[in-house]
């Protein structure tokens, strides 16, 4: 029975989306090659040192001790119930007005996108997603058998005008319209900008105007490291049409994969109703002491201040090692940066030869929904490599494109 | 915009089954009733002394020291590597010849039943069930839209001459074949009941005949009390068919919430591929180094004594206290028995009559997929109550069924 070869398949039984494969990455075959040396700056991991082992142990104690009866119960005790009223707390702070019968909580952001998809989705039905935007949640929502089309991000986050005017030509042209634009507004995952105020607005009024949703993907938005937060887009509608994901993944730790969806109390219930259940009540409950404790609160400012140092270095690296011609952004938050390899660089061709220079990161194709898309970009992660890796990871960087440039 | 009032509704915006309601339970008005001081006897929860707190804070500790730099990681540290296959090796304890890649861990067997759902079936599809069945797994199957048939379940389990006699004709009127069939072959919840050998093979040679896969919920597979296990569907079969889903909610605790699939390895890459990515690192590391610690060896022969004793608590009170005319199921393990009025009483019905003497049951409707399915039945758990509050519980039962008797 374990042996596949004697077993028949059953892939004829499958759903429609599961024989299309819908869904799937394709990395490429470069992965095989990066090895233990390689210096890693391809997926945006917290460092080693940002994890709050000993807090939550103390969380765990603390849990266990008040609420002998009730931590490891079905629907948990005291402290996984209080969860999402911190969250509420927390996100009143933003700038969010909600209340905890708003909030619903998920197992990390991509499970709150997915969540989302199963509410609003029907095969066939038209996504916007921001050109480029994270791969794992384009899988997530391409995994509902829709059809994704980008829009361009520039300096200043999506560019509503491109939005407006693919918008307008659909309407005219009688094209599926859609039914929800995805966005990450702060220290986008890959390009680490920032969609400002003024386009903020107008994209919720086209929200209004063309009658969809906006999931406003804040993963990073509480790791700022200079200058002033832009509101939320949920915090700046009043129509009910934004759905806001955050996470503690960055600000505590993924392997605890909680996170939460913000949206008016009806939504809320339906995203409820589809039984996933969010993250086990253990979890919940430990997350809720540690809150309460204070540790969070303590924790975000170094964690700021961490990553700030290692964004700097990345970027006076950057300018040490980068041939002319070379282009990246500058985020105020988040754990990465973009970077623009001179027209005619192909950065997925160049991969092999950078990965025996001795550095790996992401090719700017695995963030576009188009086969064309990002092919001179590439994404850089500054959140987990230490500061001797990074320099040395994009020295071998720099040589690799003056390298492909001489040729 | 936390006023709801305000906002315009999203309904026009959800997907086909959001709109429809799929998946929805209705529980009925009566647990508006039930109190503090009312006799629990309707969910399946553990009793609360069976929780390992003070183990799991040692698994906690012993996971932090060893792996302080990747227990809360993105994927995790060697520990939660390890979670697969020591679900492997205990599945082969229970008969199932299986390797770690062919094991998928879930976010309990909930989750696992909804990954299994989504991975083969579309809307319209035909899924068999058994009548009566679990409320949520119903709900869930339901909430991908399907019709769902319920197959009759006697003291031997699902009537498979039943599900013979409904096969041919289907096939004979041309109607939808199953894609699924749905079964909990070991101490069945709702009824207690355990599926025979002779059974589970006629079961693998119709599941075989007419192509359909086997989705064995195993929730309650190792608390047997008394008796020898029968293998395992999935260890009967030799045509990959067979997926097998497993749970530590009722050996460890719910609140960790961790379950798992078992299938061939290429059904267990197409479960992957939908990004739900199943239970949290850290509690995978935490449960893993539960494991290695022995704590859940030493656990199950404890919790199958202790729920015994329970069981047996429970059937002598039913014994003492039911009148005449009632029947019910003596299950060899697992958390619930069956009860069956004399035909004409309504247990729903009877229900506000039974808060108000002091206990709480499930009503049988709750376990249907028709509206007037169980009618005159009802389910009791043993799980968490204490031996006052079931005798207590089951004399106030008792003093209803006789009143309604009498009326």
């Amino acid at each position: 029975m374990s042996d596949e070869s004697d077993a028949p398949s059953l892939a004829h039984l499958y759903a429609e989306r599961t024989r299309r494969g819908d869904g799937g990455i394709d990395y490429g075959a470069w992965r095989e090659l990066v090895t233990p040396e390689t210096v890693n700056l391809t997926y945006g991991f917290p460092f080693p040192d940002s994890f709050p082992n000993a807090e939550l142990l103390d969380a765990a104690e603390t849990l266990f001790e008040e609420e002998p009866e009730r931590a490891l119960q079905y629907g948990g005790g005291d402290y996984a119930d209080e969860l999402a009223g911190i969250v509420a707390e927390r996100s009143q702070d933003r700038g969010i007005d909600c209340h905890e019968g708003e909030v619903m909580l998920t197992n990390g952001a991509t499970n709150g996108i997915d969540v989302v998809c199963r509410t609003f989705l029907d095969p066939g039905d038209a996504v916007f997603v921001e050109a480029p935007s994270f791969t794992w949640s384009l899988a997530v929502i391409r995994s509902h058998g829709v059809e994704t089309v980008g829009i361009e991000v520039d300096d200043d986050g999506v560019d509503v005008e491109a939005l407006e005017a693919e918008l307008a030509r659909r309407r005219r042209e009688d094209l599926a319209m859609p039914k929800l634009f995805y966005t990450i507004p702060n220290f986008q995952n890959p390009t680490g900008v920032t969609l400002s105020l003024e386009r903020r607005e107008r994209l919720l009024d086209l929200a209004s105007e063309y009658d969809f949703v906006v999931l406003e993907d804040d993963a990073y938005g509480e790791l700022r490291f200079e200058g002033e937060d832009v509101p939320p887009l949920r915090s700046l509608d009043d129509t009910g049409r934004v759905i806001h994901l955050g996470t503690f993944s960055k600000t505590i730790a993924p392997g605890i994969r909680t996170g939460w969806a913000i949206a008016e109390a009806g939504v809320v219930e339906q995203l409820g109703a589809l039984h996933t259940g969010g993250p086990n009540r253990f979890t919940m409950g430990l997350l809720a002491a540690y809150c309460r404790a204070g540790y969070l609160d303590a924790a975000v400012p170094e964690l700021r201040e961490a990553y700030r140092d290692r964004r700097d270095h990345l970027l006076s690296c950057l300018e040490q090692s980068m041939p002319a011609g070379v282009e990246w952004t500058e985020p105020a938050g988040g754990f990465f940066v973009w970077v623009e390899l001179p027209a005619g660089l192909d950065a997925e061709a160049m991969l092999e030869g950078a990965i025996e220079r001795g550095v790996v990161y992401l090719p700017g194709r695995l963030f576009y929904t188009t086969e064309t898309g990002g092919q001179h970009c590439l994404r850089l992660s500054f959140s987990r490599a230490s500061f001797e890796e990074i320099e040395r990871g994009i020295a071998a960087l720099g040589e690799t494109v003056a390298a492909r440039l001489a040729d």
